[in-house]
């Protein structure tokens, strides 16, 4: 426990040099044949909890001493290496995860080296200032207005948190902030295909889930808005207090892109908030042919976007947007007397008084290094192929016998697998081809040969692929309709009824 | 935008294996080089946020065309090691952020390439378990116990906002989750020395910072458990409803510990969540000689800890422990229509029904690995230093003519400049010394020579040093002494009013 002399402290964490650089190659080398094995590897390890958790040794208690360092992380490495699902996989199409961009990796390795704390300016100077760029950059690839302000989160559930606080401190009638919610006759108006976020902040703000008022949805999953008109009209005619309205650009399920124009012209006529959760869609507004409903988002108060979905940065990186920086001030900001920050001279962003965080990491790198390693051009060209896959897939699902094509929105085609011969239409067949493609679905993911998800429209269990994954080629979709059929067909033999045979 | 061939994507974000090898052998150069040089750099650049502004050329706009990523690297490494504060300087002694272990840094590397979404299990096997894994070995560290539950989060805000709102949740004789605020008349119990999280936690979570009730701190800033009582009677003779009370094991401003078993014991009388806010001092609860007084944190019913902090991890690191892991669960899961996870066989563990995240990054992953790499022994070693090092601080300003020393817990003390000749006292020679201070304290976080942040007890401005960096030595320290005392006679040469001189 003594140091080594008096200058040089002997810590058991520290690493010297030479050894970091010793160590730092062989990862960067093991990292690079894992990118390079990928497309071999199966997508998912199809291993149970217990399976894993023995590998792990997952009960050994924390260890006394230490460990070699280059042992552990080869260990390490491979343990991961062989026991992950990829979302950087070809065949990764579940949920909405992408593959990561490799520059978005050294990014994190620089972040965590350099270690600066982006809670504060005068603690983090360059790096605060390549998140306010990174934060502007995102506004002006989406076409939103780049002269407001925003700051980087950790994903969509923490963006939309953020706005929906701004929102509330915006349009509340009262000092929110001081007095709480017991007051509160907030209403929030969101469609039924809304992200559960929606449900988690009118719970943990103080609202509580009544407080949403649910709107139907038209054949395309869109919000109907004069279900909108009407909800928020009854609502006021009650005494309640209607303040916001969430849009959707891009919903989990399907990628249905809510009318942003019209939704955002209820909201000026009502003064309500508007807020758009883009934490999938809103990077295709960038698209040369984007469709006006999507390019409303440009109209919100607030916006949510996901740079770890589709711009493709490595987990956690997300994004709130807001037309008016000091909303989020007025929301968040607290001057603790322990704070000194010099406020003589011109003065630096200080983050943790934009959000929830206080000390904050520098997520902003990953992301800007690859808005520069590939510029708004590259972007445009990776989504734009995304989106043609999925079309292809809706098509081939249209054309194959066994498979019924069910939707597709930007780069998320929905679909399900009917045995020849079986007719969709009674209850008895509906509830047999949702549990069919239930367990075709568990099949598939345990498989590792493709990871798909699910959505549910209108009462259908329905195979859900979403490309935001630079690396799956035309060749994987085309391999898809045969891997889910052969799958499907195997189930169908052992599933079936016999009151359906 | 033609796919390469129909088998392999041409995608301009992705690097192939040969370029992703060279680009992570030339980032880990410049990370060794830059890790060696540390102690030779200034801890602050000490530039104005124009300067650092012009540097980035922040007002370019976002670029059409993409860079090469070689360049683009290695220039970044630059721009973040020639302008950054670098709280791993073995002279960074300001706030409570820490030198970051370097294995930590590779640790994030590996995270970010493989990239798991450790918000399902089915999405990240072996990384949810080696969290599960994390959070355990964090608990076994502090004493606390083992079988309950937590996770990991961004930081301290996050972390004891988790429960926060997991207490709300547990105690709340409503619904509140649907029903909201409305009803509420929930009061919390927290001493004037708390964090700020209190504040944003009480506002954000919809009791409004009313609901707080502040209470005194002793003559060593702990709470008056007396004054506890006393409130929790008042209130509950009001009609409000009590249901938490938050101790302190570390205070930000000077490092005190509540009386956390006195607490307990108050917390249970009166069927209380008892809430330690532990962010940084909690891991010194593993030293052999720790105090009764921080060994109550066992008692708690939620405890937060930041592995960012005084477990030396690279930012973000946060982790909320409970006794009762149940609890998160009726806090935060909802179970949304578009998750498929196996629920036939025996299943992982979803994090995103445990906190506020839904997708989350593998950030337990750089914690593990520190933790063993070095083992209990490893860090028992360098928080004893840390600690030592501020023992040796405290005497060194108490033996200084011009320095007075003003506190010391755990591993911070305060102290300020006390010019020669001037007899602290009166109110003109305190609002002078203040002023001094605090000139100080800017021009010191300037210099570069050191940095250190402040602390406001009974009304003085203090400087604040807090050692949670294993590359702190004995030197550092003795040369503190020299360096505050020449800058602030410089200072006060310009400063002091003719009345005092």
């Amino acid at each position: 426990m003594a140091f080594a002399d008096q200058h040089h402290r002997a810590a058991p964490l520290e690493l010297q040099a030479d050894d970091f650089r010793t160590l730092g190659y062989q990862m960067v080398d093991a990292i690079a044949d894992f990118l390079a094995s990928l497309p071999q590897r199966p997508v998912a390890p199809g291993k149970t909890p217990s399976e894993i958790r023995n590998l792990l040794h997952s009960q050994d208690p924390l260890p006394e001493d230490g460990a070699d360092a280059e042992r552990l992380l080869g260990e390490t490495a491979k343990l991961l290496f062989e026991n992950s699902t990829f979302n950087g996989h070809p065949r990764f199409l579940g949920y909405i995860t992408s593959s990561a961009a490799p520059i978005g990796a050294l990014g994190d390795l620089l972040a965590a080296s350099v270690n600066p704390n982006v809670g504060a300016g005068g603690l983090s100077p360059m790096a605060t200032e390549i998140e306010a760029q990174t934060v502007r950059w995102i506004a002006e690839l989406l076409g939103y207005p780049v002269d407001g302000g925003g700051l980087m989160v950790s994903g969509g559930n923490m963006a939309n948190f953020t706005g929906f606080l701004a929102a509330r401190k915006a349009r509340a009638s009262w000092d929110v902030r001081k007095a709480g919610m017991r007051d509160s006759r907030l209403r929030v108006y969101a469609s039924n295909e809304t992200h559960t976020w929606i449900q988690k902040a009118a719970d943990l703000f103080g609202l509580g889930t009544d407080a949403i008022r649910w709107l139907p949805t038209d054949a395309g999953q869109r919000m109907d808005t004069a279900a909108l008109r009407q909800a928020i009209a009854q609502d006021r005619a009650n005494g309640d207090e209607p303040f916001m309205v969430v849009g959707t650009a891009g919903s989990v399920s399907t990628g249905a892109v809510d009318p942003l124009p019209e939704i955002a012209a209820i909201c000026r006529e009502s003064n309500l908030w508007f807020h758009v959760d883009g934490a999938y869609g809103a990077p295709a507004a960038a698209l040369p042919d984007a469709p006006d409903d999507l390019k409303g988002l440009r109209e919100a108060d607030s916006l949510a976007v996901d740079p770890h979905k589709w711009l493709y940065a490595p987990l956690e990186a997300g994004c709130i947007l807001v037309r008016d920086a000091s909303k989020l001030l007025d929301a968040f900001s607290y001057h603790p007397i322990y704070y000194h920050f010099d406020s003589e001279q011109e003065s630096f962003i200080n983050y943790y008084e934009y959000g929830l965080q206080n000390s904050r990491g520098f997520r902003a790198l990953k992301v800007w290094l690859a808005l520069r390693q590939v510029g708004r051009n590259g972007y445009v060209q990776m989504m734009t192929e995304d989106i043609r896959l999925m079309q292809a897939l809706y098509r081939l699902a249209d054309e194959h016998p066994e498979l019924e094509a069910a939707t597709h929105n930007l780069s998320i085609t929905t679909l399900r697998y009917v045995p020849a011969g079986l007719q969709p239409g009674t209850e008895a067949v509906g509830e047999y081809l949702n549990n069919l493609n239930e367990a075709l679905l568990t099949n598939l993911q345990n498989g590792g040969e493709v990871f798909l998800s699910n959505a549910v429209v209108g009462g259908r269990f329905l195979l859900r692929a979403c490309v935001v994954n630079f690396r799956t080629s035309s060749a994987d979709i085309h391999a898809l309709p045969e891997i889910i059929v052969r799958a499907g067909r195997a189930l169908d033999d052992q599933m079936r009824p016999d009151a359906l045979r």
